[in-house]
């Protein structure tokens, strides 16, 4: 298991387990649990997604919803009783990406402050980088962005999973 | 290797090699195998693949093609004797879907079966959840049902297999 | 680590570090580095990706262009003391596509060289066949394509890496 400060990054598919994975490794962490929310519900399809989540979630979490000022929001809830888990980053760079931010700037800032958090954090993010060259050049630069951003993470954290059929295999840690 | 009654997961992407893999594994298993077959041949690229598929696949085989009612297809094979191969569980997910089935009864009644059957049973199935997200709402739902049901199946299974290159890399036994 | 004349199969997402893994393991093995690159800087995304790639690999390469001819540039370089890297074969394999050349053919005389050479070589690769069944019907051709090289190079190579947020997960050697 990871020291308190170190992060966790917990990647997967679609419907592949990795957000109950990862609440689980949470729940394991410690009692005072924080969840960051980074989807917004901006349709029936999301409102949905995000309600199953949190229903899925059950009890005993703090919630915050924060799509874009990621390192902002940890920075104000960092404490070294507290588990941290963010769900999920993909969803924070599709959000800086329809803001027309410096995707590659704010990864580098979140990369860098990781190592310096005094809570234990939990980081989940989709892998979309195994499928065809997407056509659309947007999803391509999203596909580059998530694919470094996931690279500068897992370089510092403490364990990386990658998670298929709700199964976790321990790729770092 | 799983007991008698307990099932195989074998996941993988297109090409990977999975159906070859989870071939070699029912060979190992039994003298009498059965091949369930859910691919429906509604064109010449399908029927093109489907007999690729069984002349790869060799002699030895008594096949069998349901597309829809797979349980009750299983309930009618199932021997302690016999080792079943499922081939695959996300042509099975598509014909559901076009035929505006339960996905989730449908997927909850396969998972509740499968540790009931005395045959051995091979489950071979497409992972689709690492790419962009689809534009097209069908293939979301078709990707949350396909990760949906890895995840009950590889729950009760006994081996779960993740295949790439034609290489195995055992998740879960 | 593998012998001096066998090969080393590197498979990875987009942006999942599989270049920088296969650079960094060529650097271990000879001095005399000969890069092979098959793109084709086509427009300006790709001559982008490409200056990215060769300032991200630094000096102490030789660096070689076959967009097509991959075999007849490996059989001219090929040299005991020598390390091949080959970056990357789904562009060889698009290119021989878009020249409507026989892929299987030429897939299956590289597999049959590979074992031949006294160069060590290490080949990467995109790996394209987990996500959803592409609409477009050369896109399934090619995921085809690349999933079967895949297999066949895997089958003679010494090791084979499948790379995720830049780490390595063993699949063979």
């Amino acid at each position: 298991m990871a020291g308190p400060s170190s992060s966790i990054l917990v990647l997967g598919g679609a419907r592949s387990g990795k957000s109950r994975f990862a609440e689980g490794l949470a729940i394991d962490c410690a009692a005072d649990r924080h969840y960051v929310a980074t989807g917004r519900a901006f349709d029936a399809e999301m409102r949905d997604r995000i309600a199953r989540h949190r229903s899925d979630r059950g009890d005993g979490w703090t919630t915050h919803e924060e799509p874009v000022d990621l390192v902002g929001q940890l920075r104000q809830i960092d404490d070294p009783s507290r588990v941290v888990l963010v769900d999920c980053l993909t969803l924070w760079v599709t959000n800086l990406m329809l803001e027309n931010q410096n995707v590659m700037a704010r990864s580098a800032e979140l990369a860098a402050f990781l190592p310096q958090m005094k809570a234990r954090v939990i980081l989940v993010s989709n892998e979309v980088g195994l499928g065809i060259v997407p056509e659309n050049r947007m999803a391509r630069e999203f596909r580059d962005h998530a694919g470094r951003l996931h690279q500068q993470i897992a370089a510092s954290a403490a364990e990386v999973y990658f998670i298929a059929a709700g199964l976790p295999l321990k790729m770092k840690g």
